[in-house]
């Protein structure tokens, strides 16, 4: 008890320090109420999210423009294949494709099938939209001031038009491919997530749609949380290691009580 | 064992029966090594197979053109929940869609719907291929004898071109939406393909990527068996009382003796 309210009466120090002292930080600070909520909000989880599948509908474009891009480059891969491989890093999926086709594929081959993958994406980016509830969670989320940001094995490229449809934040990190080595599901990712919003990854919650977010979760030693909304199944989800799953952003955000956020309602 | 030496005779008679007597089944009346396998495959089961997603690779075709046709009518819904409609009855899918989108969907906006995939669909059309191992498990069962169907939630129209790159035996009945009352997950349809094949429902195996194949199997009395290549999870099907669940029809090839298949080597 006396921890928390340190920590409350340390958050209402920093807050008067500032110049720019916000309406909702000075209401925190008069009532009682107010400070409640604040303690209970320094003690919610930051939130970590993945971007295809998780908060944007991209999936099944990526996966098409993949197929695409494989047969162009020669190779001949079953649709769903792909599908499972989709949001782990690009070196990962070649090394797999490398083995189902059972033809080593080298490095100037693997950068063709990448811009063709980019061409082919293009030409189907404008069918992609928000997932359901996701503008509304990150909304919801910057109200109650918890931590948030996109951590993505995306390249920053071809993140920018979903970002913009989501509406964040301007203070909301995005970590793309491009910023750590290994995308997942190596746990580098999340960790710079985490870094950027200076929160312990031990506390964060990390919501993705496939596998890969899980394991790269497990490996972070953050908590994974699966939505099926890039069309895994809950049973893979779980398996893979998800405390939790919910149908999409719409989904968790009505059950964020459930994730350890107290003030949702 | 003696109700399966009349069998085998009885296969005999009417062979002898018959003046187009093929020779395959001269053979086996010379040898005792083909007599023996004349009896297995009398007891092997007969196959019922979904087209869509278990013999060619449509699904995520039909999946992207089902949301070009939704948008186009208005209706908002995320691919994943589309996904997991696929190769059920059409009338049922837009039962679901206005339940999910919580607005009523007339007859003629249904078949305005209907339209509109079937037209986006012909822009996907060219990129469908066989899944691997298709041909080869159709045409190893022809050349066992054992007898073999196709049962579509899908209209002849649209099965046409699937079917032909599957190099059936004209004797390979193929049962269409148009030719039955209700699609799955219906039993309809694979009844049919059963009464077509003259043989009773309980020993036939239905081969299918979906639940509602599963569900449509079961309803049958058939066993059912599931493929992942239309992108379902090995657990969704199991859970809708897959009995064994393959990889796509080169895995089964490789498993038909797990189904009963004595002669498959």
């Amino acid at each position: 008890m006396s921890s928390r309210t340190a920590r409350v009466t340390g958050g209402g120090e920093q807050a008067q320090a500032r110049p720019e002292l916000r309406r909702e930080e000075n209401m925190e600070r008069r009532s009682p109420r107010g400070r409640a909520r604040k303690a209970a909000v320094a003690r919610a989880p930051a939130f970590l999210f993945d971007l295809d599948g998780t908060l944007v509908d991209s999936v099944y474009q990526h996966v098409l423009a993949w197929r695409e891009a494989l047969e162009r480059g020669g190779i001949e891969l079953s649709v769903w294949r792909i599908h499972r491989r989709i949001g782990m890093s690009g070196g990962l999926f070649i090394n797999a494709l490398s083995r189902e086709t059972g033809r080593p594929i080298g490095a100037e081959k693997a950068r063709r099938l990448q811009e063709f993958h980019a061409h082919a994406f293009r030409k189907r980016e404008n069918d992609v939209r928000p997932l359901p509830g996701a503008r509304e969670l990150v909304a919801h989320l910057s109200r109650l001031s918890i931590s948030h940001a996109i951590a993505t094995s995306g390249r920053m490229d071809g993140a920018r038009r979903p970002l913009e449809m989501l509406h964040l934040g301007s203070d909301v990190p995005v970590v793309t491919r491009d910023q750590v080595e290994y995308a997942k599901p190596d746990p580098d990712l999340f960790l710079a997530a985490a870094a950027r919003l200076d929160v312990p990854i031990e506390t964060a919650v990390v919501v993705g749609d496939s596998v890969w977010d899980m394991l790269a979760a497990r490996r972070a030693r953050a908590l994974g949380v699966g939505l099926l909304s890039g069309g895994y199944g809950q049973d893979e989800l779980e398996r893979a290691g998800a405390y939790r799953v919910y149908q999409d952003p719409a989904d968790l955000l009505r059950h964020l009580d459930e994730l350890g956020v107290r003030a949702s309602a």
